[in-house]
């Protein structure tokens, strides 16, 4: 027996037969950059969405939580706009976010509550309904297959480039895929969905399957990663099945199918990370040694979200010490005197014992864009957790302190 | 009945009577600056503690804490040196912390268990004995009243000034002092005693009170800022009451006396928020409205910890979506139809309704070196916390980026 081979595919959003999509310039960016982005499956297709932990949700949130209950997952296409998070902004922005989807559903021939929207951008400004509704009218008119990429564009805030992604998936009842979009890039921590994320696959799935596919997929991938531990009002993970491979997911494709989902929901999620605000870095981290997998990720986001962390990553610093005085603070079991610290290849202290002469190596390791680091907790544990992050420049200071003003 | 007139008074550490200090230059840090603190009572006094609750203490952390728990709250002195962590150094480490305490016990000819002993820097590398052993005799040789400056200075490590404070507190039984002396800066967080902090006192007070008074004193104050979310490995906050005023504290001074510990404490705090890494501006952040104390308490962590809130105060920019969202993912009580956020005395939301309008003027108040941030958070409960943060700046990325390389 072989390992299923998953290939990287072209295509994007629209790589799964049967959907459609596009991205406009509406006008809700000043820059008149594109802002607005629509995907479209050219059949009703089954969805499941995850949405932020946040008490503050989003209108968008609100009202595709409440879209995908009455549809009984069930859509047809997802409006997207950048520029407003339309958060914070009470009945009026409620009002908005569904007149958003009511105004696609129109174009689309479909009832309201078949159709997604969600919103990324600046908190506590109303959103030009208007705008929305013309830009969804360009939209309409231009969408295609190729229409992958001006999507994935029409969905940035400060991500310094489109995230796209597809896969294809052969099983023993056919090939099908699974392609998607997403945007960073800041605040972005874990818990639940970080970011905006519009996967779609042409295997047929069932509703529920498709929810527990996707809570499934999302554990490892768009919740094991931070770039600033914030968790934003607005984040959701969006999956659209359309079924036109005419592959089924049964229990015999059902592990096939996570995988896939998996494999585009990870390559999203740590290309958010490399996107992440001022991010020169990516760092994987790995936390070993753990006395249970909940205090694996634990501490692995303790380390991930550490300012002092971060900082010492950006210099270059092989700084260990403040890899175990993060662990030591994350509130589980931990063991100093059995510890592990690894920096790429390099052990650089061990059971209690530093070694400092390995630090310039270590430096070196530090500065390069993509870095492994181990740190065993020593808790004598067998388990391990795996957390993307990123390293903290003045940039991000300066990006954020510059957003509106 | 009016309300007791806590004064400040002169003399930060040795303001009470019957205490020495000196900070002197053993060679620990390359540049020459001061790095070895001695603070010495007159007479054996009694001696309380609180210490980091990292599960990596630092070699100085576990000897202090045996040390006053066989000498059962009894110490002549305190030696603390800076430049060097002492912390994740093995059993060379102990033995170095030990030895420390037992040289100092040499020339203050009492037992080793009654020195206190503190390091702050560099975790992982080995303190240097014999430069301490130096240090200490030196600084025997010239403790006196007026040596508290050099002790403020000679704790520092990347602090922009010395920290010090003292305040007379009358009685019915008379006055007492409370004098203290910290450093930070970065590294800062609640739970427990989040940097170094050494206060002295005259009054006369039992060992088991005076370990009840500093916990009460500590809650509100050293446990009730944050710099960068970070709780060091070396953390401590010890007192030491000598008793020379002769003011005895009995249930009828006790309230008293936890006012003045309080003052102190809450004062070296405040100061070390404002000289913290990077800091341009000390940030009162106040939650109301919560349903338990604990919870305005998280609430108010989470919220100064942010660092969206923090990037957009060091911007400028009255950003109270941000202040928002920080709450709603704080993981307590939260209603955004009935929040309200003020900053400085402009109210930018209320009951789900921006003020964008005031947004000029609250940019005005984010100019301000001292900023007064409240967010209600709508729960419907009594309960409220202050926690003191400050700015996040590129300067802070750059010090933590730097500062062992």
């Amino acid at each position: 027996m072989i390992d299923r081979i998953i290939a990287p595919v072209e295509g994007g959003v629209t790589a799964p037969l049967g959907f459609r999509a596009a991205g406009v310039s509406c006008g809700i960016k000043a820059s008149g950059a594109l802002d607005l982005a629509l995907i479209v499956a050219d059949k009703p297709a089954t969805a499941a969405g995850m949405f932020t932990t946040n008490k503050v949700q989003a209108a968008p949130v609100v009202v595709s939580k409440d879209h995908l209950k009455r549809s009984r997952g069930r859509a047809m296409g997802i409006v997207v706009n950048s520029g407003c998070a339309n958060a914070c902004t009470g009945e009026t922005g409620l009002e908005v976010a569904r007149e958003m989807a009511a105004e696609a559903g129109r174009l689309l021939v479909c009832a309201t509550e078949r159709v997604l929207v969600a919103s990324t951008g600046v908190i506590g400004v109303q959103l030009d309904g208007e705008k929305v509704a013309r830009g969804i009218a360009d939209a309409k008119r231009v969408l295609r297959r190729e229409g992958h990429q001006d999507a994935a564009r029409a969905i940035m805030t400060t991500d310094p480039w489109p995230k796209s992604c597809a896969v294809e998936v052969p099983t023993d009842a056919g090939a099908f895929r699974v392609g998607g979009i997403a945007k960073g890039s800041g605040m972005i921590e874990p818990n639940l969905a970080t970011m905006l994320a519009f996967l779609t696959t042409d295997a047929k799935v069932a509703a529920p399957v498709l929810r527990r596919a996707l809570a499934e997929a999302v554990v490892e991938s768009f919740n094991a990663i931070t770039v600033d531990g914030e968790c934003s009002t607005n984040d959701c993970v969006v999956v659209l099945a359309g079924g036109a491979s005419g592959v089924e997911i049964t229990d015999a494709t059902y592990a096939a199918f996570v995988e896939g989902l998996r494999a585009v929901s990870r390559e999203l999620a740590i290309l958010i990370v490399r996107g992440g605000e001022g991010a020169t870095k990516l760092v994987t981290l790995r936390v070993t040694g753990a006395a249970s997998l909940d205090e694996a990720r634990r501490a692995a986001r303790t380390i991930a979200n550490s300012p002092l962390v971060k900082t010492a990553i950006h210099g270059g610093d092989p700084n260990w010490g403040r890899l175990v005085a993060a662990a030591g603070r994350a509130g589980v079991a931990f063991d100093l005197a059995r510890c592990t610290v690894k920096i790429g290849p390099l052990v650089l202290f061990d059971q209690g014992v530093p070694y400092d002469d390995r630090a310039p190596d270590a430096a070196r390791v530090l500065c390069e864009r993509e870095i492994e680091i181990e740190v065993n907790l020593g808790a004598g544990g067998p388990h391990a957790a795996t957390m993307w992050t990123c390293d903290l420049s003045a940039e991000y200071v300066k990006i954020n302190a510059e957003y509106r003003t």
